[in-house]
């Protein structure tokens, strides 16, 4: 059936095909059957939507599906019932727990891609890896199938290193500095990050606080060939599409299978064209790999992964039981990156994880010798270089470059925690302080987000301040101050935790 | 959030709800976001759509919604994003292998029901326990589970017999035969059928041609009470309401768990009050049992699930490997069932089985002796009492008790399969019949459909007629007839398959 686009002013959340009732009829089409949407350059699929409101002959296309593929109004397109997806078939057969072929998972990868299959067919496929698992073979073709199937980037400036910290500390700035640093000795490192989802300020978030994040992939090209790096959202590009439609099962359903934790970082960095990339595996309580063990059997499969994509991989396991730095917010992490890039020296956790990660990338990339990596990292960071680079990376991606730390706003209404007792901080709670600042208003309001003013380790007497919660408006910091109260955020040793009265 | 319900003429097959930017900006609500939609009475859930046809302070509400609830035109209702559904978490535990507990299951079959589940979460659902199961105790839980988080039934005319067919067999009219039969001999029997998924006509479609099949509960219970019977359309009824969303992830991943199969079914029979409930068991090639063992283990679960829920149920494994009768297609075997339950006598695959199966069910009811049933079936259809009930039938549900034979109306656009040689039939394929009868327009179109002018064993003679094809269009036949040639509907002994050629 041929049909005439209509842009509708509707945004689903998924790829919708509005038709006529008269047409659906004539088509033998039902409320949420998959059709094929064709034009000559390309082939997507819809889910059917009957609505009063389309006239016959024509097709509504929401403004999801124009976020990906361009359609023009009047535009004729032809439509037609889809035919139940082949990798149908291949998703049964990782439920029966058999190895996937190489096609197979291209053929799945491409289907999510074009939206043939739907959330019934990739919350299958991620149930079904989460219990029945991929092997490196699989988890090697799912990663090259995942980049492939979106926009690679080719920069002619070698080589070409990557860094990528796996979630979950609270406070992880660390980026802001290691990039600098690592491009300032002459390395390439186009970086991409992603926003927060769960946590309280991703690293895109905190860099929008200084310069814009949003580029297309040819200004990414060349800014970097210009000036060796960038701090610019992932999300704004199409790299490695599938991976958000995985994901977004994923996350609904609390699960993360390890095949497709690897595969959707990796495919991000090979389309990118990395070369030489560190994972860094903080550990610890609170973050998403807690222990030790695990971190290194992760590691263990990083590597292997990169071997096989050709890439070079080494890894970090990093203490991530704390916040990193004093601060929580993109506001306030991006005044306390800046602070202590331009002063060349900050709080230890965060200076110590930046140079350290910098330093070893600089040995991978072959500019520092074997274990004088982090020593110079600590040099360029010391010596403004790393500042300079920062300063070329805000104005490149279009920011004021002269941007100093009392310039960044951050939230006015605010709430200081008080110690209770005196004792030694024992514990600090990364999911209590992501909980309190995302209370306060962050990621979306910049400026809210958390000051800490004690570290693990540290003596308090009673009545210290412990941390500030800073908030846009007084809704938002009641809110904040209502979830602290319920949780336990900072734990002080002697403190009496409950009282039970006489047995 | 407070809004105004503004009814919504379109059909998405899900529940959205639609509203303005700006209130989706103030709630921090995302396309797709899960969001609680409140009245005094009820909480049930949608899918964020953000539109520019919305105004603020209103919420578009589907015809998808309407069909399962009720709102008026400006009624105020509460609007509030959705936490993360703590049955998420008892998903997992299937995902890892666990047994779940009663309240799990109830937990799970509730969200699915006010759709606080989500194609997502079902999927995954249905996907854990394809690979995992469920043991006799979780499917008891999920069978009442889905019984009472719907309709129930409460009839007043004891014992209450119930028949069902596991699917797959081409012309199964047989229902339409014992159904009068039974309640002939003064049982009640409350028969729901289904219309045709995959099938060419499901005892649904057929009926209808006979008499309306959409009724209500209340309906349903007066007919029932009155003459101990009825023939109408489950689907129509909110019986088990979560089996239709599971339904759809099983059908567009092509699996049906064991277990959820048996629920599925048993919830409906639990729901009418069915205290007496016989399972027929088609085994043979191209249906949903192929093999005789798998039968026996379905029908062991069948009893001992009945066992469970306080019904007794008894099995028949039946012959499926062939249609039932000559019919396939809802007028024609309309007519045939009307036929043969007219005359008492018919053909022998349609008589044996309808006889055979009332049979088990009066002597499970205590009107016939151990041993007797089919004897006692035969003569109730010879003697004119199973088509006096089925007049009442027909009549009670608003049909024309007189209707005769030749008044239905059959496809007039006509084609004639002859044999190619002679021979004996040796297989009448299953699927390829429904293939055939479903390209003519079976079941939309009442008319199309097959009739087969021969059975396995019998003997053909070159160019004696094997099956004709009924159709409603020109159009429908010609993709009836190219279906037919591309596949191999009847094979007679002796043809030759292929020639290879000299070797």
């Amino acid at each position: 059936m041929k049909a005439k686009v209509r842009i509708l002013d509707i945004e689903t959340g998924r790829f919708l095909a509005f038709i006529s009732e008269e047409d659906a009829k004539n088509a033998k089409l039902h409320p949420g059957d998959l059709v094929k949407i064709e034009t000559a350059k390309r082939t997507i699929y819809g889910d059917v939507v009957i609505s009063k409101t389309i006239n016959p002959g024509e097709i509504g296309v929401t403004k999801d599906i124009l976020r990906s593929y361009t359609f023009s109004e009047g535009e004729v397109v032809n439509l037609v019932p889809s035919e139940t997806p082949e990798s149908v078939r291949y998703i049964r057969r990782k439920m029966n727990g058999q190895k996937l072929k190489k096609v197979e998972i291209e053929a799945i990868v491409k289907d999510i891609v074009n939206r043939k299959l739907r959330d019934i067919e990739i919350s299958s496929f991620v149930t079904s890896l989460e219990i029945n698992g991929l092997d490196m073979d699989e988890i090697a073709w799912l990663t090259t199938a995942m980049a492939e199937t979106g926009d690679m980037l080719d920069i002619d400036r070698k080589p070409i290193m990557d860094v990528h910290s796996i979630g979950g500390v609270p406070g992880n700035k660390t980026n802001i500095l290691v990039v600098p640093i690592v491009a300032a000795a002459g390395l390439t490192i186009p970086k991409t990050s992603s926003r927060a989802i769960t946590s309280a300020a991703g690293t895109a978030d905190v860099v929008e606080v200084l310069a814009p994040v949003t580029h297309s992939l040819d200004e990414i090209k060349r800014i970097v060939e210009k000036i060796g790096a960038c701090l610019v959202w992932g999300g704004a590009l199409n790299l490695a599409p599938a991976d958000d439609l995985t994901i977004k099962a994923e996350r609904a359903l609390s699960i993360d299978p390890r095949g497709l934790m690897l595969a959707s970082i990796m495919s991000k960095k090979y389309a990118m064209g990395s070369q030489y990339v560190l994972i860094d595996i903080p550990t610890g309580e609170g973050v998403k790999v807690e222990k030790v063990e695990d971190a290194r059997s992760l590691a263990k499969d990083f590597i292997e992964l990169g071997k096989r994509l050709g890439q070079y991989v080494e890894t970090a396991i990093t203490y991530g039981g704390q916040p990193i730095g004093h601060t929580v917010g993109p506001a306030l992490e991006a005044k306390e990156a800046l602070e202590t890039i331009i002063e060349g020296k900050g709080p230890g956790s965060l200076v110590e994880k930046a140079t350290g990660l910098a330093g070893i990338l600089l040995e991978m990339g072959g500019v520092a010798p074997a274990g004088m990596g982090k020593k110079m990292a600590k040099e360029i960071l010391e010596s403004g270089k790393a500042y300079e680079k920062l300063k070329e990376i805000i104005e490149e991606q279009g920011g004021d470059p002269n941007i100093k730390p009392e310039d960044i706003p951050i939230g006015d209404k605010t709430y200081t925690f008080v110690a209770q007792t005196s004792g030694y901080i024992t514990r600090i709670d990364n999911k209590a302080i992501t909980a309190i600042a995302r209370a306060a208003g962050a990621p979306e309001d910049k400026g809210a987000g958390i000051m800490l003013h004690v570290k693990v380790g540290e003596k308090v007497k009673e009545r210290d301040p412990l941390f500030t919660v800073h908030a846009e408006s007084g809704t938002r910091l009641d809110q904040a101050i209502i979830q602290a109260r319920r949780m336990e955020p900072i734990r002080i040793e002697g403190m009496v935790l409950q009282r039970i009265g006489n047995i």
